[in-house]
Formats: C-alpha cells, sequence, structure tokens
C-alpha cells in the first residue's frame, strides 16, 4: 500500500463523514419528538445522534478533503456512504431495545432506500421518536443524501456531479442549473414544497400534525412506512385516501416536470413522451385491476372498487408501497399485474424505484423498431424518444440494466428459497426490495412483515435494497475485478 | 385486392400444403403402427392422414408454385406451416374420440413446437398408434418441419433459406453448404443418426422397440412426450436414465457440433464458448440442486441424488421436459433454478427451446461490457463472443429478444391468472410454455397435466409454445400493423 493509494482511501470518508453526521443531525431532530412526547426513545436517539456525529466528525476531520474524484472513488463513496447512514441510522432501533442489529439494519436501510419493508408487527405500539425516525429516514433517502449534501454543502463541488450521476435515479439526470449544487438545492426545494403541500392537505382533512408529517414523509420519497399497523388504511375518510393517491402520483413523476410547471409551464408534462406512457401504464393497470374486483365481486361499492384499485396501483407503481388492503386475498390477476408493476417504478429524476418508465419505454420501442428491422433487414431504424434519437448505445445500457435488474431479482429469489421460504414469498419479497417497493406477496404481503425472515434473508434483501436504489451498475461495479485494480 | 396480391396468397398455401400433406404421411405412419398393433385408433389415425394428403395435395395443385418469395410471405409461411401442421395432425386425437377439438389441438401443437404438455393424465392407458404419432409429431417438429421439406424437396429451392431462417431456432444459422438443401439435409442426417444411436442403446438397455423408438422420438427433438405415465421415471434402470441424460445433453448442443465431430473434429466443442457455457450451466445447476437435496436429505443415496438432480436439471435446461421425479415436491430453491432453466434452454442450432445459451451468453458479456463503460467511459468497449466482435445492433436485437420473451411469459401468467388459475400454476405454465418443456409448476407439474385447464386457457399456452418454437419474432411480426401494409 502507498501513500498516494491511502490519501485516496482517506478522501472517501472525508465525504462519508459529512453523510454521517448529517445522519446524526437528523436522529437528533427525531429524539427531539421524542422528547415533546416524553418518549422512552429519547435517549437511545440521542445516544445515537452523538455516536453518529463523533464518528461522523472524526472521518471528516481525520481525513483530507477530497482533491479529485476519479469515477472509481465516487462509486465507492455513494456506496460507503449509504451504507454509513444505513449503519448509524440502525443505532435507535437497537439502542432502544426494539430490534437486533440485523433487524435494526434491515429496518435503517429499508427506510433510506425507500423502501419500506419493516420487521415491526405493530408499528402502533412503537414510540413517537422512532415512528419518526422512521419515515425521517425515508424522507432523506428519497430525494438522495448525497444530493442533500450536495445541495446543501456546495464546498464538495469537486466531482459534485459525478457524486450526484451515482445516486439520482434515472438514466438522464437533468442539469437544471449549470452549478450541480443549483440543480440539486432546485431539487430539493421542490421536494419540501410538495412535502409541505401535502402536510396541509392532511391537516385540511383532519389528520393530526404528527400523522399528517409523518405520511407525507412516507409519501413523497416513495417510501411507504406508516406509524400506523394497518398503513393508510388506518385512516377511511376517502379523502385522505386521495390525497394520498394524488402524491405517490406526483412523487412518481420527474421531478423536472414539477420544477418546470413551477415555473410557469404547466403543460411541459403532456408534451412528455414518458410522462404519457406513465400515466397511461398507472390509469391501464387501474382499469384492469378494477375490472377484475368487479368480476369478481371484491367490493361493495363502485367507487370503493376503484378508490382500492387505483391506491394499491399507484402505491406499486410508484414503488411507495403503503396498502389500504391487503391485496394478497385479491384474485391472482391483481397480484400478478402488482408485481409487473414493482418492476416499473416511476420515471426518471423521480424518487421512485424499479426500472423505471424511461427505460421501459424505450426498451418497448426497441423492441417495435427490432420488429420492424425483420420486416425491412436493409432499412436503418433508429428508436426515437421524446423526437431525439436514442443512440444504440444508450438503448444497449438500458437493455443491459433490465437485464442485470432481473437477474438480481431470480439470484435474491433463490437466496432466499434456499433459506427455506416458500416460492411466492420468495418472488415477492425479492422484487420489493430490489424494486424498493416494500410490501411483497403471501408471507410478506401488506398485512405481514419482514421479522420472521431469516438473518442471513433480511441482509440478501437488504443488499437488494441498496441495488435498487443506486441502480445496480453503482454497487454492482464494486463487485467488479477491474474495479479494484490500478 | 388486386391481382398481384391474390397470387402472393396463392403461392402461400402451395407450400403449406406440402407441410401439411407431409403431416399426412406421417400420420399414415403412425396408422400403421396402430394397425400392426391391432389398435382402435387405426381408423382415426389413417382417416386423418386421408384428410391432411387431401387437403394438402389440393391446396399444393389449386395454387401457383411461389417464384419471389418476401420475407413477409416467409414469415407467414412458417406460421401457417406451423399451424396447419398443429391442426391436421391434432384430428387423430379428435377422430378416435380421445379428446375435444380444443384439447387435440393443444395436444398436437405441444408435440409439434417440442413442448411436450399434455391433456392426457395417463398416456399409458392409449393406444399404440396414438402413443406413437404423439411422439412422432415431436420428432418432426424439433428439427422443424421446414428444414425437413427444405432437405428432402430442393425444388422449393427458392426462398428456401428465407424459409430455413425463419424456423431454425437460435440466432445464427450456420451455413455448413453452400446451398440450404444441403445443410438442411446434414442436419436431418445427424438428427436421424442420433436418434438411431439412442434407439440402440435403449434396447442394449432392454427396452422394447415400441418404448425405445418412443423415447427416442422423444429425447433428440427435447420433446418430452412419453407413452408412459410415469415418463422416463417408469425405467427405474440408472442406464436407462444415463443414456436418456445423455441424449437430452446431445441434443440441446448446436448440430453444428455435432455435424463438425462426425468429420473428424471431436475437439471443436471444446473450442466453442457457447457449448462450454451451456455445460458448466447444467453442471453448476446440477451440483446446486444436488446440494440442496443432500442439505434436505430427499435421497437415500448419493448416486440416487446426483442421477435425480442431473436428470431433471438436464430434462429442463434442454426444454426436454422428462421425468424421473415429481420435482414439484422438492426444496423450493430447487424450483427456482428450474424455471430459471426454463428461460435458458438449449444451444443455438439444438432442438432445444427457451431462450438459447448464445443469447444468454452475450447478454452476459454484455452485461460485464456496461459495467466497464462505467469504469471507463471514455473507452470503447466491444463484446466478442468466439473472438469475434458481436455488432451493437445485433446484441441489441438479442436483448429486445429476452426482453419480449419475459414479456410474453408475463402476459400469457397475466391472462391465466384471469382465469382463475393460480398464481405458481400460471407462472409455471407460462414458462413451460414459451420455453417449450412442457411440464410447470404446482397444478402442472411433472406429475399433473394440462387437461384441467380452461379451454381458453390451453389457446393462450398454444399461442405461447408456437411464439417460443419460432422464436418470437416470427409470429410476433403477424401482430404488426405494417406487416400488413403494402
Amino acid at each position: 500500500m502507498n501513500l498516494v493509494r491511502s490519501t485516496d482511501l482517506g478522501d472517501l470518508f472525508h465525504v462519508v463523514g459529512v453523510i454521517v453526521t448529517a445522519v446524526g443531525v437528523a436522529m437528533a431532530i427525531s429524539g427531539g419528538v421524542a422528547w415533546l412526547y416524553h418518549g422512552p426513545d429519547t435517549i437511545p436517539l440521542f445516544s445515537a445522534a452523538a455516536v453518529a456525529i463523533v464518528f461522523g466528525l472524526a472521518a471528516n476531520r481525520l481525513t483530507a478533503r477530497p482533491k479529485d474524484l476519479s469515477i472509481r472513488e465516487s462509486y465507492l463513496i455513494v456506496t460507503l456512504a449509504w451504507l454509513g447512514a444505513a449503519v448509524f441510522g440502525a443505532l435507535p432501533f437497537w439502542f432502544s431495545g426494539l430490534a437486533s442489529p440485523v433487524d435494526a439494519f434491515f429496518e435503517s436501510i429499508s427506510g433510506f432506500t425507500t423502501t419500506g419493508a419493516s420487521i415491526f408487527p405493530d408499528p402502533s405500539s412503537l414510540p413517537r421518536g422512532i415512528q419518526f425516525w422512521r419515515d425521517f429516514s425515508q424522507w432523506l433517502g428519497g430525494m438522495g443524501i448525497i444530493v442533500l449534501v450536495v445541495a446543501v454543502l456546495p464546498f464538495l463541488g469537486v466531482g459534485g456531479m459525478q457524486l450526484f450521476r451515482a445516486e439520482v435515479p434515472g438514466p438522464t439526470p437533468d442539469r437544471l442549473q449549470p452549478r450541480i449544487s443549483q440543480t440539486a438545492s432546485i431539487l430539493w426545494r421542490v421536494y419540501v414544497g410538495l412535502t409541505a403541500a401535502q402536510v396541509i392537505l392532511y391537516l385540511i382533512g383532519g389528520l393530526d400534525l404528527f400523522d399528517a408529517v409523518t405520511h407525507a414523509f412516507g409519501t413523497m420519497p416513495t417510501g411507504g412506512f406508516s406509524p400506523r399497523t394497518e398503513s393508510i388504511g388506518a385512516f377511511s375518510s376517502p379523502y385522505i385516501q386521495y390525497v394520498t393517491i394524488l402524491f405517490m402520483y406526483l412523487a412518481g413523476v420527474n421531478f423536472t416536470l414539477h420544477y418546470r410547471t413551477l415555473r410557469g409551464k404547466p403543460l411541459s408534462a403532456f408534451a412528455d413522451e414518458e410522462w404519457r406512457f406513465y400515466t397511461l401504464l398507472l390509469g391501464a393497470a387501474t382499469v384492469i385491476i378494477l375490472g377484475a374486483h368487479l368480476l369478481a365481486g371484491t367490493f361493495d361499492s363502485l367507487e370503493e372498487a376503484f378508490r382500492s384499485s387505483a391506491f394499491q396501483v399507484v402505491s406499486i407503481g410508484t414503488t411507495t408501497g403503503f396498502a389500504t388492503a391487503d391485496y394478497v386475498l385479491w384474485p391472482a390477476a391483481t397480484q400478478v399485474l402488482l408485481v409487473f408493476l414493482m418492476f416499473v417504478g416511476g420515471m426518471a429524476g423521480s424518487t421512485g424505484g424499479g426500472i423505471k418508465t424511461l427505460r421501459l419505454w424505450a426498451a418497448l420501442k426497441q423492441g417495435m423498431a427490432e420488429l420492424r428491422k425483420h420486416l425491412h433487414p436493409r432499412a436503418v431504424i433508429i428508436t426515437h424518444v421524446g423526437g431525439k434519437a436514442v443512440p444504440e448505445g444508450v438503448i444497449l445500457n438500458i437493455l443491459a440494466f433490465m437485464l442485470l435488474f432481473v437477474a438480481s431479482f431470480i439470484a435474491g429469489a433463490l437466496l432466499l428459497t434456499i433459506m427455506g421460504v416458500d416460492l411466492v414469498t420468495a418472488a415477492g419479497a425479492s422484487a420489493a426490495s430490489i424494486g424498493n417497493v416494500g410490501p411483497g406477496l403471501a408471507a410478506v404481503g401488506p398485512a405481514a412483515n419482514y421479522a420472521w425472515m431469516p438473518a442471513l434473508g433480511k441482509l440478501v434483501l437488504s443488499l437488494l435494497m441498496l441495488l435498487g436504489r443506486l441502480e445496480i451498475y453503482t454497487v454492482l461495479l464494486l463487485f467488479h475485478p477491474e474495479f479494484w485494480r490500478r
């Protein structure tokens, strides 16, 4: 090991330290909530905050500031930062005696990756500070902890764009402003604004401040943690459910479109090919599932059947994972469609997980182009998305991504079944984890939880969550031998 | 409709007529078998043969000989020929009163596409002629009925290569000889030779001629129909099972390699990258499944556990679908792996179904290349298979094929669940049909059958079988609006 190399490694922890410190501050805020409610979780949250801040600051101060980040170092920083956030973010669950270390880590990474899979069978019984921290971690992870740091601390600027690219969901992060820190700041402001709007609409609907804030914190990142055991189903008011459907839908929209709308171009969404595909897909899935319900006679009223269908389609299709009904009891056809939606995810540049509608749309168009190539073997057929020709290299990247995504899903399901998990549960858990959805099928359905899963299975699912959140390549690269070659 | 167009349509049926006549001759041969055994199926088989020959000859004689086949016409001919073969090949099951028209069609297309999914709960009880016809139809479909016609009737030469390409499995059919009819003839001779070798080895093992021929007819096309209700499991002799494993494995190898081996280059397989991948994949899957069995203690002896694991891996991995054990009762992990193998299929240029190892291998290499592109964004990274650079267009075609394959599988599973089929059965049936495997999971496992499936479900599965056998594009193109545009 030479000096140059050790300096590089130091650089990495310099940035990771900032993230861990930020997580510590967030846990301190949650500790404040616990303190307000005189909760038994006050000490655990503040202790966890102290540990994270001490470690974070130490890592930051004992290392040199990064000068010039290589691409590899960016990938490593982003992965380490997310792992660091998940590890330190797990401390409150462990310190409060509510979970074993593995369970605490699972809950924490499930939060930061906005998955929303829980090991708590009865979230309603958790103390308020812990409930708040679960949703707060999702909200932080939703727009991206790196993006947050880039937005708030632009002095990290060197390599900021690379870190940004390694973290931000979607194949094509738009630069809204020349400087990446400005773009990050705009994204975060839109995110905060939408969250505030949802809180206000919840308050109007009669939710108390705590329920309003935590559920908005679970919605905008397409997270899905709820302090209520019955999830959104705890609020029978159709108004609350429709507000949730609306904001889950908005969370799955590319934030660039929100920004344009706020800048006075409300119609730019309609011109967006991906947006039309995203909206049409959710609409079509709702109609099909509604049809299946009407055939099976699951619901008493048409409105209830529509609301329940739309809620579950938007919740799963945007990878939020809130529930108003236990869809595991629904007709099998609706479950196949919901599993398919787990893979779809939201739009590129949204907080949604999954493969993203942009990739799916491009792949669909390429599939049609391949068919046409068979009809006209000598013609040059180029795939266009949004009026622009997509280079073959980009399409290749998209298709390879989809295959790696599906391959990771299969590997996850295989590993779980090896541990003795049944077929449907394993497939559902793997899909729900890599898609950052949360609830799966059968024994991990919306009315169930992940507590019973073997510890090794929880770690496999944790890795899948991280793979899904950082869009496969960032994490998978670390396993490529060439990554570690000088 | 103008004159040119109607002449074109006539041309199509000229060739389809030849295929239907050939199917008629094959049914007459089966009728001969029935007659030898004095079976009640003698009249039904000869009647079906007569109908097919009359219709086939009429279609051929009443239309003009094709002059110049366009690409579209080739696709249409191939699809119509396969549908024609399946429709006329269904007549014996219907005429003999053993099956309804839909069931008969299902059994017939399952035969020709070498799927091996059956609606007969107890094949042992079927008359000999019908048993023979089931396996004979698979054997004809295995190497390809078009290839057979091109080989035997080279006068169809015009457009022969196009028909060949539209039917022959695998992304890159090798021209072994300058003339396509010579290539087709070589392939068929290798196929006949291997079948004969298997029959002889079966006879040495003590099987009677009927069992030896029918099971060889079910093996070489990776078909899977057996006249025995217990499939190969009816023969407890390890020798018979090992012979079957060997020939299923050989059936999944590119026939070009067999040809080279017969021409005195037995080592050419070892130099073949795809062959190494195919062999390694089956080997690794056997080891994993064997491990799962040893952990679960399913079998008494190691040899039996190995034999059973290897048999099922090779049977499913080559999409044959023979069974020596009811793997539905095996540990869940082994079932996930077997479902994965259903998608894999044999090598390109083999009689195996599925996606084919060549495509999977190229996709895997492309996935690695995409990872490396992230490490070296400015480098030009080209995927090589077998020492040759693969153009991006070819990789795109392969990846799009895989996605269309998976999309067809999902659509099939969705349609089945809409008809009330449970999740695991629907997924298993859809995968086993598009992969041309035969037995699936749960209610369509190796010890079960497809008789109970709703009629509409049987038609969906029939379409999937044809999609899988003709490698998606050929059939899917007919649904493309541009196909029908002048």
